[in-house]
């Protein structure tokens, strides 16, 4: 086992579990291979680095977070938990149960910043390719230095690919928006909804991020917010100012049109159009290549490539679970390297991704969707020594998260959850989210004096009753 | 010389001058090498290419051209023209100096679109990564099919990089710019300026792009257009509502603080701080490591890869001159490969670029490097077939265009100058350029009624003198 070397490619949330995976078998004495991470930031934390850049970085590479200034978690915290890290253990408290990115990104980098997990990363450092040589069973990995701008390549026996797939964004095109006049960006360039204020803002999509952008601009003072859906709509209790309209057909100068005939002006379009499974630095015969769903096809158990079980892949599903799913992903890879798990035949993996994909298949509402990652992770979960945990309960959690959303998108970040791990109820956050314009971590675990408070509220109400007249 | 294989990375105007000069060999009876060219644009053009997306391509591929809305060439098309393809043969008559893109996108195309040369080119393919063999000299070129989303690897002999320069932008950080609330991005981001309409538009640089981003912000009614410069000012008679301040030390919400003290209020930035060398598929002993200057290190006669002189780059330098520098380059590196120009040895070539590099280094002005270029240029033609064309006329027309733009950046293109190929001079285009809000060929070409002109000039009048109130 000791002259194995692993290379972990991403040193997002998925990364992370590897490494925290690897180093909780060495805590617990066990002799772990070499682990080499690459990471083309400068710190880790993956997509929960907030870059102010959009498309290119100032290494000259492409921009990785889609993150947003005021980015709230979208989904109860009480859903990605730790099974083994959990934030009573991080903040010694109870905090609320939708906290914004910072405070996120220093749960997912607490729980190794005591570790040697940061001597095994190479920041700041590209994956450029990735050669898998039939002769050895190995792999060559090729990487610039993007600081010295030094490419180098080494040996590795086996590749745990967790670059995550919301970086690549899908951009189709319409008809006309060549010649919009206003903004037009991806939901992975949005940084801001500030520049929304007074505007008429289109969202193109149905998903997560033109529900959140949509909220933002809202927020931030939108003159007007309307998301637009292709098959569905989102289909929540809307408030006044905000609207859903059915796909957009063509753009004709700063107009819109709609395939039901309707025809709205629009200063800025936001394309909420979702990402891809893009990895470059790959042979197409080890990539992905898969809409994003709850089980990507190729790969056993979610996780080992089925045509080369050397390669690995975390955090590679559409995701209701999160940061546990990727620490059960992270755990089981873990000991298929180690040899502690065995890699069953070629035919008997088949066989298994044959099962799944056919329970998949007949998923038919969001609800069996949730329970279809609920059952896969505590398949995961009870191959490995990682705690298993009340999933059934977590399923629960995202119902009434989804019911909250639908009941008013406005408010269902007040609301507080009960964490399966460790029993806490989650406090109140001491501002309403409609109304909370920092986003610190500071701002989050501050006591504001009461009197602010207040005038915020009154700020609010005055703000509201302006729009409904 | 038949069993040859020559890869062309790039099918912009220089892989498309490098297309015409084998072209041109083999109507003229020469046996060629096998060509393959790998563009990962849909069509070829390069840069002049617009694309509404920024970022990332449909392709999930990051964006190439940095065109926009309304560009018009910003040089003189005389100091551009082939001198084996003009633009009397292109149009059939005389036009203006200062042709819009699509104007000039015809232009480059039409030499070659009667030729085989498109068959030589794989579209929508991405060149991932280049590995030399020291034991066969020769290259492994693994490049991914968009499309099919397929990787193949092939061999070639020779390896003609024509990816350009102005693609992976320069994105340096300022303090507080990541909480700035109005819009931010890089020029190559940058599509149009109307929604820069009644805003207070802050460009940061000092060259072409925030000279020119920064007029068309001002002919799309910006309020103010401020651009903060490094080390020295455009200096130009800034129309009013435009002037110069030094760089911008920080950022506090919308507030830019500038190094002499003075503060004021943006609605938007834009990054017009410049492009990277970057080739992110090839090793970085085979990469250019150089700022953007008229003769970076490394090439020997500005294109041949000192360290391996199979390898050739074509556009690398800063540019005066362009498509007949690329011209002149791709000529010199064809008859280089076809073995009609003897590469000199390893020392001779050392020798050369030392003598060139003392001679770029006592540059002292722009005039001096100007006139640099035209005799690197010469110096290539001189070893060719390629029609040596009147360089110091070219030079003149440099320095006509200089001054011009000193005088009035609002009116230079309204300038002719003529052709050192045919001596036409150019015709005067039919609406002043502050005037043309159509970029489009049809637009160029087409003679507008009188009336319309006169409604327009009365416009831009009325609007002047609202300006000057």
């Amino acid at each position: 086992m000791t002259d194995q070397r692993i290379a972990i490619i991403g040193a997002g949330p998925s990364g992370l579990a590897a490494l925290r995976a690897f180093e909780s078998a060495e805590r617990a004495g066990t002799e772990i291979p070499e682990i080499v991470c690459y990471e083309k930031q400068d710190d880790w934390g993956g997509q929960w680095n907030y870059s102010w850049r959009t498309g290119i970085d100032q290494y000259g590479e492409s921009v990785h977070s889609s993150m947003y200034r005021n980015l709230w978690s979208n989904a109860p915290k009480e859903a990605l938990e730790f099974a083994e890290y959990t934030f009573d253990e991080h903040f010694g408290r109870p905090i609320s149960s939708y906290p914004p990115r910072e405070v996120l990104w220093d749960y997912i980098d607490g729980r190794l910043r005591s570790s040697n997990a940061k001597d095994k990363v190479q920041f700041a450092t590209a994956v450029r390719w990735v050669q898998y040589h039939r002769d050895t069973d190995t792999f060559t990995v090729t990487v610039e230095d993007l600081k010295t701008q030094t490419t180098t390549s080494s040996e590795f026996n086996q590749i745990i690919v967790a670059t995550g797939h919301f970086s690549h964004p899908n951009v189709p095109g319409f008809a006309g928006i060549e010649t919009f006049p206003g903004v037009v960006e991806h939901a992975h360039d949005f940084r801001g909804a500030e520049k929304f204020a007074d505007k008429r803002v289109l969202m193109i999509g149905a998903s997560y991020s033109a529900e959140d952008i949509g909220v933002q601009a809202y927020k931030m003072g939108a003159r007007s917010v309307t998301l637009s859906y292709r098959s569905k709509a989102i289909g929540h209790v809307w408030p006044q100012g905000m609207e859903e309209l059915p796909l957009v057909e063509r753009f004709d100068g700063s107009q819109a049109h709609f395939v039901n005939g309707e025809v709205r002006e629009f200063d800025a379009v936001v394309l909420c159009t979702g990402y891809l499974h893009k990895y470059p630095f790959l042979p197409s015969d080890l990539s992905i290549h898969s809409s994003n769903n709850v089980y990507p096809q190729g790969l056993y158990r979610g996780v080992t490539w089925q045509n080369n079980p050397k390669l690995h892949y975390l955090g590679a599903q559409d995701q209701w679970f999160t940061f546990n799913m990727f620490d059960a992903q992270a755990w089981y890879v873990r000991d298929l390297i180690l040899g502690r798990a065995p890699l069953p035949s070629a035919d008997e993996r088949a066989e298994s991704i044959e099962q799944w994909t056919q329970r998949f298949k007949a998923i038919a509402s969001e609800a069996e969707e949730i329970q279809f990652q609920a059952d896969y992770i505590r398949d995961l979960i009870e191959q490995t020594d990682y705690p298993m945990f009340d999933l059934d309960s977590v399923v629960e959690i995202f119902q009434a998260w989804v019911n909250d959303k639908v009941e008013n998108v406005l408010t269902y970040r007040d609301k507080q959850h009960r964490s399966v791990m460790t029993g806490t109820l989650a406090a109140a956050h001491h501002t309403p989210w409609l109304r909370e314009l920092d986003d610190s971590l500071q701002r989050y675990l501050s006591t504001p004096p009461k009197d602010e408070l207040e005038k915020l509220l009154d700020q609010t109400e005055t703000a509201a009753s302006a729009k409904t007249t």
